[in-house]
This record gives C-alpha cells, structure tokens and sequence, in this order.
C-alpha cells in the first residue's frame, strides 16, 4: 500500500482555543467531555470556528471464512440480508442516520453474495466473496490486504473532494468480533483470553468454543512464524471490511477530517490504523465504549475516552452517528455561546 | 398544595412492546440503554408507536439567601445576569436547544432582581426576590413553598394543553448546590458530608467553608425538631427554582407527560417529588450523572442509571437536553426499524 503522510496537528493554536472555551459563560471546564472534543476539532481544522460539513458514515461489508465455523451465534447469511436491509433503509444505522442528517452509504468489501449490479447507496469495493478461514491459513493475501486498504482509502478521497469532513465509520460481517479479538490480542500483547467476548449473543458454549477456536488459530500462525507486524497480522485475520476500514481512516486523516469511531470492530481497524501511523488518531473521536472485553483493551491502548457507554453492541457504526449530536453540540458550543464579556456576566468571586 | 393523580402506567401493554424490539433487525438486548428509554415511553404513552410532540425545556431561576453567605464560587449577581444571557440566547442551553429542536423558556421563580416587566421567553413566576438563609431560619415559608410548586404545576399544565408531550427540567441559581446537598442528605440519610461536593468550582478552603456552614445549617434545624418530611425539608432548605420543579415534575407526570431529568440540582427536585408521589418516577428518563458526589447518593435512592457521563458541571438542564438525541433516537428505532421478518433477515443459528 501506499504511504499515507498524515500531519499532527500544529499546536500553535491550542492556547487561543482554550482562551475561547474559557471565556465562555459557563464554569471553568464545566462543559466536560464536549470541551475536549472542541479542542481536538480546532486543532485538526487549525481554527477557533470550526465547522462541519456534510456528515457522512461509511458501513463496511464483508464475510469472514472463519464464521463457517461457528464463532458467531448468527449464520453468515445474515452479512448480506443485512446489507439489504441497509439499503432498503430498515436498520438501526438507518434510522440514526436520518434522524441526525447523516449521509449514509454501504461498501461491499468482501460479501459473500452477488447484489445483482450497481444498487443505489451500495459501493462495489468487494476483493473476494468472504476471506478465507484463518484456522487454515492467512484470512487473505497481502495483495489483497492492500487492495482493501487502497480501496477504502479511495472511497474517503472521493467524500472529500464532495466537500465532506467529518466521516462515521461502521461495519457488518459475521464473525467479526472474532477477528477483531485477534487483532487485538497480537497488537496489545494482552492475553487472547481477555480479548474474546460473546460478540452478537453467543451462550456460555458458545463462548467457550470460539475461545478454543481462536487459540487454534494464534497457535496455527505463531507456529508459522508469524509476528505481530500490523499489517501482517490485518492480512491474516481481518476481514476486508476492517482492513476497508484501515485505508478510510489513513486517508480521512491525511484529508484532515474528523473520524467518528464507533465500537470494537472499527476500533480493531483504528488500532491497525494507528500501529501503521499514529499521528491517525490526532483525528479520531471515540464515541461508544463496547461491552466487548477487547474493546477496553483497545482503548487503553490508544488512551481514548469515549463520549458514549449505551451498553449497545450491534456495530454498524451506531454508536458512532448516535454520538454525532454530540460532536455537534461541541462544536455549536464553541461558535455561538457569548463570552462573560460579551454577556456582561461577572466571573468568579 | 394540591393532590396530584399520578397513575402508575398499565404493564399490559409490556410484553407485545419487548416483542416488537426483540423483533428487530439486531441482536436481543443489543440497543442497550436505548431499549429501556423505548419501553419506558411505550409505557407512558400505552402504546407501540409513541411519539415525542414539541419537546420543550423549563429553566427555572431562583436566588438563595444563604448564597450572600459563601456556599458558592460566585457572586449571586451571576444568577439574574445568567437569565439575562438565556434571554439574549448565548447560554450553553440556548445554542443545545436550538441544535436538538427543543423549545425553551425560563421561568423566574423567584431572583432577587428586577427584570423589567414582560420579556420574551421569561416566565413570571417570582414568589419573592430570593430565598431567606437557612442559616438563620428556613428558606420559604410553607405557603411560599406551596406556591412555587403550584406555579410549577400551572406552566407545565398549558405547556401539556399546547402539545407538549416531552419536557426538559434545567435551573440556574448561584447557591443551588447547597440546597441540593441538605435536601439530598435529609431524603437519603446519607452523612451531609458525603452530599456536598464543588460545586461550580470551589477550591479546597472554598467547600470546607461549605462543608462547615451546611453543617450549621442542619444543626439548626435539627435542634428545632425539623424532621425529614419531604416537603418541611423543601420549603427549609429548597430553592424556589427547585420547588417549581418538584411542581412541574408532577403535573408533568400526572398530565402523562415523558420527563427528562438533568443533573444534580434538577435531581434533588425529582428526589422530593418521588417521596410525594413515587409513581413520578415511572415519567422520569435520567440523562446525565453529575460528578458532584450526592448526585451518586440521589441516583442510587431512585434506582435511576442516566444516559450521559460526560464530566458537565454546569446545570442549565444542558445534560437533559444533550441527551435528547437519544432519546429520539429510542422512539425512532422502535417506530422505524425493520422487523427480521419483514426485512428477510435470518434469526440465531
């Protein structure tokens, strides 16, 4: 893949943006979580009025050979009937998308189904239908690992040049919890084990045999050899739509956008994304902290705070346009709220 | 004051309002928090396709004699000059109202200011220019205590008769939390000192003098046989802005209305609304966990989990009306959603 020259942001502005949060009429830091949005949004768009436009959230597609082997509680059908289900408007990111004027358009990185040609709202961006099993080998090949990169990196070059600035990420894929426990145990070094969690709703023996599954798989690689180099280790238990995922956020924070990262699975991408080039997450705001125990390890290792903790876990980037509002009101705040000055109100005593 | 007739809301309609979210395009339980906020409305509402109506936010401003005294970092001129800046629309509130569709208005219930005949959005509900202190006898009289809560009841009655089915409940008083620790402690049982917290920002020196004078407050009326009826512990401690509260709380209830609950000022009203009438609390969605310390020791005696934790501390009722989106976001999955049937998606494996 391509190396992708992602700035950090120049801190000359970081003291004239917190003289501006501080003088507006509200207590000292009283706006919390909103102010540290705020600051970070300034900082990427390099003003004190930062705005932004046309909101958009990607959903990435793609089946995991994996999920033949029963990782998941949901059969791998589900993947592309809930692809339908997006494009017919019924799912949950549906509805959260028009109520808060999100755009909404779905990549079909690695489906396992053909969707009959060009579908409005659909992206054809599919490397293979599905990735093969990582219990027998690499889930796909580097070629196509950066492929999917690539191409999810195009996708957000286009938003950009639409005039699109702040961009949701969210997925669909049986199976993908798994991968992105995976992932996170090889990046993070914490024991698979406490990466590993119940995913869509697996029982006690489900849970039980996806451990054992996932053991068998890490077993299989560290035999063969194989480190934990980031972009290895997407290539050989990602899916297409995380490794889609990894090429979106390089290339939105190279375009200087705002990242929305939703849960578990987007944020296994963003830790790929960020072992590649950290200077990324100088662009993303965390927005729902996951049940999934891998997600905690995930954000310690990125030292994210998420502005959410809603107990959902259906991924599709629904936590991240529910935490939109949120990213706004930052952002409102700091563009309309009077100063004590201006609202001729007195300070502290 | 008068009875109120708060219906505790029929369990009937209960399992086919469970049945219609488990039908939906997710896995069970996977919109989490979202899902209790869709069947709380169901039930409010008696029905499977509840909608939110002109959403619309109180403020309720009131001064406290026993602010002259020190309990806050600030002068008690900041109180009407805050509802001057509501008025002019560049508080904190007014930008978050405006960006959710919520409507707003701010009630004088009772600051010790002069604000010049009929204003637009101010309501005029003054019982007098300021409590007395508690540190020398109780804050309103009994009658004076009634009245607020009456004049409370009476907006939310014509908000009710203009559509309104969806109230916000915010408050600005230098002073407040003060009154929110004593009452809190006297409703709880919980120590005073594990009720008292910063406030909107006092040092050290600053709450050991809060501590300190609280403590005397309580001994005082102690010493005069004050027990711990809610609505004696109301008018000795209470704040005309939180007893217009306790008032709007139950009419709202009563007119079947849903009720969004900020913070921890906002918390003390719902706090002695739920000992009068504990069905109020069936009306109740809890939006945001204030740090202040008795916050914890309020939600705990509610059995009440908020929606937000994002560190505001600022009041205003800027927590309810953020977690609004999300609120919305509950009705709209429920009304708009796929069902697995309908969209052709299959179940678990």
């Amino acid at each position: 893949m391509h190396s992708f020259q992602i700035v950090t942001p120049d801190r000359g502005i970081a003291t004239a943006l917190q003289e501006k949060i501080d003088r507006k009429t509200k207590p000292l830091g009283a706006l919390g979580q909103l102010e540290a949005v705020a600051r970070r949004i300034g900082l990427i768009q390099q003003t004190l009025s930062p705005r932004l436009e046309r909101p958009h959230m990607l959903v990435f597609a793609g089946d995991h050979g994996a999920a033949r082997a029963g990782v998941s509680a949901y059969p791998q059908e589900v993947t592309w009937q809930m692809v339908e289900n997006f494009l017919a408007g019924g799912a949950a990111i549906n509805v959260f998308c028009r109520q808060s004027g999100v755009g909404l358009s779905v990549v079909d990185a690695g489906v396992a189904h053909d969707f009959g040609g060009p579908r409005e709202g659909l992206i054809d961006a599919k490397i293979a239908p599905g990735t093969g099993s990582y219990l027998d080998g690499s889930a796909m090949s580097a070629a196509q690992c950066a492929q999917a990169v690539e191409q999810g990196a195009g996708i957000v070059l286009g938003l950009a040049a639409a005039g699109c600035n702040v961009l949701g990420l969210g997925e669909m894929g049986i199976g993908n919890t798994a991968s992105a426990s995976l992932i996170t145990h090889c990046l993070t070094g914490v024991p698979l084990a406490d990466c590993v969690g119940r995913g869509t709703g697996l029982d006690d023996a489900g849970l039980a045999r996806k451990q054992a599954l996932l053991q068998q798989a890490l077993a299989r690689y560290r035999g063969a050899g194989g480190d934990d180099d980031a972009s290895k280790v997407l290539a050989e238990f990602g899916g297409f739509e995380i490794a889609g995922m990894v090429g979106a956020m390089l290339a939105a924070a190279e375009a200087k956008m705002v990242l929305l990262i939703d849960g578990f699975i987007v944020g296994s991408a963003a830790l790929v994304a960020s072992r590649l080039v950290p200077e990324v997450l100088e662009y993303c705001i965390f927005c729902h902290r996951s049940p999934e125990p891998g997600h905690a390890v995930q954000l310690a290792a990125m030292a994210a705070e998420p502005l959410l903790d809603l107990g959902l876990r259906l991924g599709e980037g629904t936590g991240a346009v529910l935490a939109y509002p949120l990213v706004n009101a930052a952002v409102a705040f700091l563009n309309e709220m009077a100063s004590f000055e201006s609202a001729g109100v007195s300070g502290k005593a």
